[in-house]
């Protein structure tokens, strides 16, 4: 499976070249490089600990691979010891064979120029992934259609803080859920340019995702460079099940990357504490990625988190809180430590309503998914109700808050003209710097303009309907879709497109499992 | 005036001893102490750049002291160009100057069990300061009252998070405006025991604040500890006015401390950049700090920041935005380059309602105050509308979020306990923790519980009232003035303060300046 290895490294070379050269003068690139320095709250001694748990679990207790004998072959093959379905890891083999995964790599997009760098210093935002629900102002909260999950395309495609057009922005429930993978796919290509992640529901509907982003790059493009992020979750504590394993296949033979994410409830599904979480999470992470390069050594692969708590006193998922912090960013540095890309972060919430408990319990993930050095944030807008709801107004007022970590990831620039002492020397004591030249200069860009914060008087706010900011979102994401147009595609590759999901349809019954 | 001096360093070295040892195994201390790194976003190549700058404004544009010849004179005396009512700093002059200021300091409460250090590793909240309206869901927005104040006071006393209980929490408009600085003090002691701030609308009012303090404290004590924290805004850009000046003399000849705030509102009263800002910010600092030590070496005094920035299309404040995070985070490194406490950050918002804008931008406020590592955060909870109004729901929202910051900064405990591997190994893969005896025995503690955020199932919500965040504030504060019990205090002390305040108040006619 490794046979297209060597190609591959070549061409990620030439990929390399070719981005470095089209980001060179280029005055905005479709992702965030962060200029500020990574925040590592936890000291070097715990994450030591830490990783020396991990290994121990690794090879102690070890991780249950459940109904795929193939899995458990390579395994046994790799040198791991394998106990019915249960894989116990010699020491250090996982990192070993972690060692041929790339650091950092491109994910690839139809339009070239919205392509993002996935790892080192970067950090990409995409959409809220997975919700049956949506809601809205308007109509209340209904089960996902496809209209809504296009309606999301279209409104990540206009954000400019979405990077990338994400996954399942909500079920479409109105389609059959053997079938509704080629229409998400579908919609991610059309409505959008940006870079998409496929479907991991069944390792056939993985393989119709790859089929159908090889008609859109060309077979051999998708086979040496990654034009698709895809969400393989652990079924945590320490297990990976036969679904999930089988996508991972398709997409690591493919030269696709899998998203290896222990999906965690700290308190249900791994220890009540940020410690004994982290090595449970570092180690299912280890276990899955380096299956992916038994699949295929060098296929890109990104180290995933998906960690909250629950309540101690209903066991309901709680969000956006201190705990749930500090195994972010603890689980970004064990990342950095691997020196592979990292996913985690979010918008998370568990409030009903794009309300006070929302934005806070969002805002405070977000800034600590920025601080923290998260590369691929997943569920970056739209989240609400725990993740069981997308929420139009919600997602909008996410975008913004995005927007807003874009400037604040810049840091403090200190040019000359940053530095403003002709200001100061103009302006001088008592004065007002408003109406002076350099203020005048940087008028445009000085500061971000929240497209849904008001900062008018209270007469002003009441005189135009002392609405509050979900009522602002609801007119900003209508107004959004309602000036959308969509990018433009080849109409060859539109019409290969809609004929394979015709025929592919047309193959099997319809079935809701 | 520095003839205290040697007395003071005295009793602070036995004061920090004293405090040191009721530290020891105590299981709970009235404010955080950080055990996080602090989080530095600016390069050490832009801090020095920002520090000569500021130095050159100290030294080519100077800052005007208006109207208060005895500051010049001061000034004069120690070396400055001084032209007319603008003072040039000799390179060095400040920093020199500021070498007498104490690192850290106790600020005392008259309950000693409630002292809360200033500086270091110490982050102190207190409530927001200043608001003119109080608003609540029941009543909407009003002038507030002298029981508004007692209210804030007493929420201030029953947060736990609230390790502060402030100065001006709103503005008692019922009161004369030079008569209300009295009830506000007695309102502080009476009502809570918590340390808190005083007076600065007049040379006189923090005479009394001072004098008030001494019939709590004895006459003694107060010259020589810190009892007060005191606000005194520089008059932005580049200026001190002669009532900040003459409050800032009183206190600093009384030992206790100002907190000199640059109040910046960047684009009108700084340049439209953080690195402009920023050497404004410092020089004004410098030179407003430097002060306090020539009017007595030694005696406590902290860098004081409120930063936020203008709308660029309407003038209006803005907050939670990016560029005031990276000042707030960069004057947070100048403080510590000088060695010095800092106080800046909060929960702001533009917001007119405790809704999702309030939240987010409170949130991104709250969280950077934290990691930035600032020791004094005034306005910490209930600001709302830009500082206008002091929220009764915002209030408890934000305590609520600053209690979450406080579990935030123990960071990531690796203890035995906390790395949790008897857990890992009773429940292994595919098994639930809810149950083991690791999360039984640490289920009290394990996770910060919100006493506002909804986790609930969207049907058991909906069976609750389908209540957003600020409707359950509403039921939150009542229920606190409710439970509240006032702390004891000594009926001597109590009847000497009401004696002084009948006294004083009798002695001038009411004004409403």
């Amino acid at each position: 499976m490794s046979d297209t290895k060597s190609r591959a490294t070549g061409r990620r070379g030439r990929n390399a070249r070719r981005e470095a050269r089209q980001h060179r003068g280029s005055s905005s690139i479709p992702y965030i490089v962060r200029n500020i320095p990574v925040s590592n709250l936890a000291s070097d001694e715990a994450l030591e600990i830490i990783e020396a748990n991990a290994d121990q679990i690794l090879e102690e207790i070890g991780i249950s691979f459940i109904d795929d004998p193939e899995s458990l072959q390579l395994w046994k093959e790799a040198g791991a010891d394998v106990k019915e379905q249960r894989v116990h890891f010699p020491k250090g083999l996982c990192r070993e064979l972690l060692k041929t995964a790339p650091s950092e790599f491109t994910q690839h997009a139809r339009n070239p120029s919205r392509n993002v760098q996935i790892g080192g210093n970067n950090t990409v935002f995409a959409p809220v992934y997975g919700p049956p629900f949506v809601a809205s102002l308007d109509n209340g909260r209904h089960y996902g259609t496809l209209e809504d999950f296009q309606n999301f395309v279209k409104l990540a495609y206009m954000a400019p803080s979405m990077h990338h057009s994400g996954g399942t922005l909500c079920e479409p429930v109105d389609l059959p859920v053997n079938k509704r993978h080629f229409d998400m796919v579908y919609s991610h290509i059309k409505y959008s340019d940006k870079p998409f992640m496929g479907s991991v529901t069944a390792p056939e509907r993985a393989q119709d995702s790859v089929d159908m982003a090889s008609l859109v790059f060309g077979d051999d493009f998708v086979q040496n460079n990654c034009v698709m992020l895809n969400l393989i979750n652990a079924n945590s504590p320490m297990t990976f099940d036969a679904t999930m394993l089988g996508a991972l296949k398709v997409y690591a033979a493919n030269n696709q990357a899998a998203v290896v994410s222990p999906f965690i409830l700290s308190g249900a599904m791994s220890p009540v504490s940020p410690a004994g979480t982290l090595a449970q999470l570092l180690a299912e992470a280890m276990a899955g990625m380096a299956l992916t390069q038994l699949i295929k050594p060098g296929t890109p692969v990104v180290f995933g988190t998906f960690v909250s708590s629950i309540s101690m006193q209903s066991g309901a998922p709680t969000f956006g809180t201190p705990e749930s912090l500090l195994v972010l960013n603890g689980a970004a540095q064990l990342a950095r430590r691997l020196n592979l890309p990292f996913r985690s972060g979010g918008s998370f919430t568990a409030s009903k309503l794009p309300d006070a408990q929302a934005a806070y319990e969002s805002a405070q993930t977000i800034q600590m998914t920025l601080t923290s050095g998260v590369n691929f944030v997943l569920h970056a807008a739209g989240w609400l109700e725990g993740g069981l709801c997308t929420s139009y107004e919600k997602f909008v007022m996410d975008m913004d808050q995005c927007s807003m970590m874009e400037v604040l990831a810049k840091g403090i620039a200190h040019d000359e003209n940053a530095q403003a002492m002709d200001a100061l020397r103009e302006v001088g004591p008592g004065g007002h710097f408003l109406g002076c030249e350099h203020t005048q200069r940087n008028f445009e860009t000085a500061f971000y303009r929240s497209k849904l914060s008001d900062n008018n008087s209270v007469e002003q706010w009441e005189a135009d309907g002392s609405k509050d900011m979900a009522v602002r979102a609801n007119a900003l994401w209508k107004q959004m879709l309602n000036d959308y147009e969509a990018p433009a595609i080849d109409p060859a590759i539109d019409e290969s497109l809609i004929d394979f999901m015709d025929r592919r349809k047309r193959s099997f019954p319809d079935s809701n499992v």
